[in-house]
């Protein structure tokens, strides 16, 4: 927040600004929801910084390059994670943190949950190692609200169209994993994320967004 | 090992082949010497892969080439620190292991403690957190031996010459962390090490390498 910042935000959580990560399978709707709230934020005001994992930074760009698309395809699956947690910690020390310092809304496409369902469980590296190595890589930094949008495997499928890269091509047991993962995450920290049927109209979906953030931003007054 | 194995390193380390790292600082002489116990192992009739970390695989040429040299010039510490585990993790997984598994003698220039040295404690990220990093990252796997060429910081600046990359560029004193942290592992498992003094004349050090790795083959027979 800068010039009108919204209510409270400059000194809510310790003189942070307030930090939002989206999550959800590919085909959930993630990058459509996130805009949403980005947009209705800078209609009030908010100075926000919108961004994603992984590719959020120019050396994220490089490693989701190598990562989804490979340099000769293979990638072995601690590399994976470890890929994905570089591109976390530069990320964050280089833009998350900055940000929600200046007083900032950050608001993520996938973060931290998404490496503990994709490697963690997914790839079967475990959850508790694959989400020690995240906590490390940005020093502890969780978001302040998580937005799950949760949808049915064969339906993201269906919305994804085209598979694009390694991850999108695994087969529905992988996808049925991430999404358990999800769910399993959000149980553990009810107050701490916001789970959304995905499959509803994404008008729908975005206001229930906003009257939670809405909240959130007020409540820190 | 394959057509003429040396004796008895088909079966020594529970059927594993013989597992050498080479480590020290830049100029400290590791591929002079690596190069010269591969050529040697050779001529004995052994297989051997002569590797090298960063960089051993082609995903791991690309993760090298972002973390020395950038994608725009800066890799936050953590970021790096991720990105050599990457690199190693998937350098044992895909190279490594296989090797190993098939009896080989593999040598590698740098291993798992030049990431403590430099980036546990040069970074000053912490020995601990970085090395249990990369253990998970190669899955426990440790050298059979390590020789560590131990080259005073000045010396080692004279003979690198023209720098190549941001470690290089480094000031003195991140390198005598560096060298401080390479003896100090080295000191806490003497059996697992061999330490030289990398200002020796080259022949003089490549003969004390042959002599330790000779017994290293003989006495698993």
């Amino acid at each position: 927040m800068s010039e009108q910042p919204l209510p409270g935000t400059q000194v809510c959580r310790h003189g942070r600004g307030l930090f939002v990560a989206f999550e959800g399978g590919d085909g959930s709707g993630k990058s459509t929801q996130s805009g949403l709230l980005a947009a209705w934020l800078r209609e009030q005001g908010a100075e926000v910084l919108h961004t994603r994992e992984p590719g959020g930074t120019a050396l994220g760009t490089a490693l989701r390059e190598l990562v989804l698309h490979g340099a000769d395809g293979s990638v072995s699956p601690r590399a994976e994670a470890l890929i994905f947690a570089a591109d976390r910690a530069h990320h964050v020390a280089t833009l998350v943190r900055p940000a929600l310092e200046g007083g900032n809304v950050v608001i993520t496409d996938r973060f931290l949950d998404s490496s503990v369902a994709y490697q963690g469980a997914a790839r079967r590296l475990g959850h508790d190692d694959v989400r020690q190595l995240s906590v490390w890589a940005v020093e502890g930094l969780v978001p302040d609200l998580t937005v799950l949008l949760d949808v049915p495997t064969g339906e993201g499928r269906a919305r994804r169209g085209e598979v694009h890269d390694r991850l999108e091509r695994e087969a529905d047991d992988f996808h049925d994993r991430v999404r358990g993962t999800f769910l399993e995450l959000a149980a553990r920290e009810p107050d701490r994320y916001l789970v959304l049927d995905g499959t509803l109209p994404p008008e729908e979906l975005a206001a229930s967004v906003r009257a939670r953030v809405g909240a959130l931003l007020g409540s820190t007054a």
